[in-house]
């Protein structure tokens, strides 16, 4: 069996596959898939089996060139066909999801640039570019957490919302790279995860992950912050971002702007770790950020045994919202620690 | 069958009962249940089928008369002997909810009182002082809501936290009593209910007794209160009290404190309705509020119909929060709207 050493997903070059671990069953079953079909890829996708923006991204190039790998095909234009029809197919699984996109134009591009060679050679070329942007987004993470570990040396104590670690990207994570790395350096460190109601990504996910890392980590529901935050429970907040506007106006997990009020009110340091990439120089402020408004179901129903609220009430189930960037300390990238209004002047560079 | 009309618990007098809503079966189904028998309000209380400080001390005088008034003892160092027994017997279903105590007690003065008149002479003071007490606790309620809907004239939308409604209470409740006045005045009033992890008593105790009454009512995740407020959807927040400390910090249902920074930050002003018994006198500043730490299991496996969270990760589960005073904008009382800095000088009065 492919060994994922610690990764999200990751290429079994040797057998051809997408492996990846199942989140839908976390944390109670850790199921480790080795995903060959292009129907089983869509529904893993669809089904919330792998997820994450960088974690989707970099297995949607996995899996174009596994099935690449696995075309039999002899015909150069009809391989292509196949290559294209794979991109169409895996990108509709999940349409909103950027980096499915992403990730299908670099291996377009990649395919586009060796056109002139052996169907052999593409194949290997498509396999280089995937094994490329599997290690890419490891070493984005990696610097992340050095970044952060640097900024925080002599902290042990962290809050953090929904999931931005490893399960969302490959390893390391975002939010939780500097943990990772203050831990391998030797530090003694302790995390509290907010639940992260309505999805628990925090209780299933994020706990899981960082137990499994050996770290001390203690779930709190989402009400609790302010108790944590106020007894001097936790050092500094980290969540991560989806969508990061030029001013630093920062969307990301619903919850994340009264988290980040509070630590404010507290005088705890606030900071958001994400990738360069999620900086949107389109979006000037928050205002441009559209939030997605999911099903009130989720709220009312989903994980219980019965139904938690009367029919007769309503449910309000914003997924995201928008932390003013005067309450954001710094940001921690690739690039960086980064003041919120220093990000402008990173653009060009 | 016994009209409860509106009331969490009653007194059926014709039928010597303490009826009651089942309040462990909300929302998904309205059971009233009609108690004669000790053990089985013993087993209401101890099972929370009722609950709310004023609630369970309300319930607790009715039980108590309802008992005597069975009795069918003639002797009368007997009969007295058989009420203090169903005293201490009551009393023990929930040894720290202090209302217990505070109506075995008032209980106790009126049997004293009337110690030289006949068993049935006694029967009928005991149920005289239950009824005063059910109806007190009627009009303390009512009169917090007249006061509270004078000062919130012209709002329209409101934000609440746990429950302090009806269903804590007999009617009206603390929290909720303004809002059902404005109600009762024409107000078409619009109310977002915390669904309050991780006992979800805003899910499925607030937004039933609202929805119920016609109220329009939404239920949110308690992270997502930073996502109302700064989007102009409420004019005010509104909570009950656990207790309020001399100088106007409070403790209440965990996530209080919280809601009141964000409040804070967006400028929504922040009200804390509750009967003036609940300032402790004794108790100087929020300091001195002990918090209850409870059983970690309730965040991670309660309603659920499997663990949530990972083994290795432990759930820290304080109960209560304090809110700091400087962050109440005004308490609600049946004395008046009282401003923090002016509690103490009410002591008195």
């Amino acid at each position: 069996m492919f060994d994922l050493k610690g990764q999200t997903a990751g290429y079994d070059t040797e057998n051809e596959a997408l492996v990846i671990i199942d989140q839908t069953l976390l944390p109670a079953r850790e199921v480790i898939l080795s995903l060959t079909k292009k129907e089983e890829i869509f529904a893993a996708i669809k089904e919330l089996k792998l997820r994450g923006a960088p974690c989707i991204g970099v297995s949607m190039a996995i899996a174009l060139s596994v099935l690449s790998a696995r075309d039999h095909e002899n015909d150069k234009q009809s391989f292509y066909e196949n290559f294209i029809n794979n991109c169409s197919y895996l990108v509709s699984s999940r349409p909103t999801a950027v980096n499915l996109f992403w990730a299908a134009d670099v291996m377009k591009k990649t395919f586009s640039e060796n056109l002139s060679k052996s169907i052999p050679e593409i194949k290997a070329a498509l396999k280089k570019r995937a094994l490329e942007i599997l290690d890419d987004d490891i070493l984005r993470c990696r610097k992340i957490g050095e970044y952060g570990a640097e900024l925080l040396k002599g902290k042990t104590s962290f809050l953090t919302h929904c999931n931005a670690g490893r399960l969302a990207c490959i390893k390391y994570g975002t939010a939780l790279a500097p943990i990772y790395v203050l831990k391998e350096n030797g530090a003694d460190v302790k995390v509290y995860a907010d639940e992260t109601r309505p999805l628990l990504q925090g209780a299933r996910l994020t706990a899981y992950e960082l137990a499994k890392a050996g770290i001390d980590t203690t779930v709190i529901c989402d009400n609790m912050a302010s108790y944590v935050l106020s007894h001097g429970l936790c050092e500094a907040v980290i969540t991560g971002a989806d969508r990061i506007a030029e001013n630093g106006d920062t969307a990301n997990k619903i919850g994340t702007s009264g988290l980040a009020v509070i630590a404010k009110h507290y005088n705890i340091p606030f900071y958001v770790a994400a990738p360069f990439s999620t900086v949107d120089f389109g979006t000037k402020t928050g205002n441009g950020i559209e939030i997605e408004m999911r099903d009130g179901d989720e709220i009312s129903e989903m994980w219980y045994s019965e139904r938690m609220t009367p029919k007769e009430a309503k449910a309000l189930n914003p997924a995201f919202d928008v932390t003013d960037s005067s309450l954001i300390t710094a940001f921690i990238t690739e690039r960086g620690v980064i003041a919120p209004e220093k990000l402008r002047d990173m653009k060009d560079r």
